[in-house]
């Protein structure tokens, strides 16, 4: 996972926190901040979209490179449940499939009090080494 | 739509411009940076989800705005279709459903060639004025 | 449930078989026949989408009924993990968010080994007494 | 497009019949009856869910064989927007994307009188001859 700087980029930027990487589980963990809300003052749902994004492609990215591959996410689908205004979120990713040629991973957000604000799932390809650079799904 | 302020919150952070907001399309433009990339360079997957979500919402917002309701979006699914490094990217938000408890948006990410690099729908609430607070779908 | 006759319609045109229905679980089962097939042989992906839609909707109802409510299903996102030529399939359907105005379920299709082919997540809209008959999200 | 024999299986079981199959469209027409119902009256939302399974499907792998590859869908997500109640229904899906590892398409659902009434994504995987025979996503 040494590739893996979260403190550049997209999760920087969220100021998401990795909390554990293993092969059945990604944890990470954020601090609610205005950089995370709409305008009305909840946070975003492409916040939540994009850490379930972040949690299950860091898992299977995990997985993938145990078997000389690389995996490509190519569909998101994240259901908002509770507004948050605030406070600290945490994000538990785990696998649903894991396959030669493709993975489903689960991530599920919740709040301080252990309330499922958010969850999501990520459908992604897994690359063979002999396939061309990863772009998605072509 | 004077209560919205994207210089503010998650798509101030993420550098977006409002181009234009009408009942049946809402434009979002913005130019790809370090904040918006996963760690292999990309765009995140996060990113597309997220500006699919606040086209759709602003657009959703607009039209419910108008009949004295508010929206919340419960379900957001995005689909990622070419990799992107960098350059200019466009999204255009269209409504699918507008009815008096509900509505459906699809918002689709153009590159600067016109090229289609994700696309997503959003399904949100349409909540009447005597309702109490917009909370998600509780 | 007395509304509830699945030997009819849909539900009775595919074979499926309630096994139980609590607020917090319904449970479908059903044997593979050709009439579940798509041309190569496996069971047809609609059916899968079907039988969550199925058990979902009844878990929602029922939930529901208890509040004078009804519900409309509005989304519908199946995942398929596993190739199924036949035998006996067993649906779980389990409440993500049960709120005043709109429930999340999950529905889980497992075979007779037990292992994961489906799992999906449908979003309902809960409408009280007083809104006119059941039209989907209008 | 041989082995294809929509009179079998569950397309048979549903009644739908191909109207045409090209490879950036393919539609599908049938007569709303019994079968399609859920228990309200209500065409049952695994039917359209399933019809978009079906054409969408058909289109992919009618893409696929020319390239002497096959497909596996992995992911459906079908929006339900309209009841339907009876007529005739038509569903016509078009490709997103074609790509050499993935496809994604989109089918429509509109009644007699034009307006739409469902639509739906689905994702699927592209297979090389070389690979074994189709599993989901394995």
């Amino acid at each position: 996972m040494s590739k893996l700087n979260l403190a550049d980029g997209w999760s920087g930027a969220m100021g998401l926190e990795i909390v554990s990487v293993k092969e059945d589980e990604v944890v990470i963990e954020w601090t609610v901040g205005p950089r995370h809300l709409q305008p009305f003052g909840l946070v975003h749902g492409g916040v939540h979209a994009g850490v379930v994004e972040t949690a299950c492609s860091i898992g299977a990215g995990f997985v993938a490179a145990k078997r000389g591959q690389t995996v490509v996410g190519v569909e998101n689908h994240t259901s908002f449940l509770r507004a948050v205004t605030g406070g600290r979120l945490r994000a538990t990713a785990r696998p649903l499939q894991v396959g030669r040629r493709a993975q489903l991973w689960q991530a599920d957000i919740v709040d301080a009090g252990g309330k499922l604000v958010a969850t999501g799932r990520v459908r992604l390809f897994a690359l063979d080494p002999e396939a061309p650079a990863p772009k998605p799904a072509d």
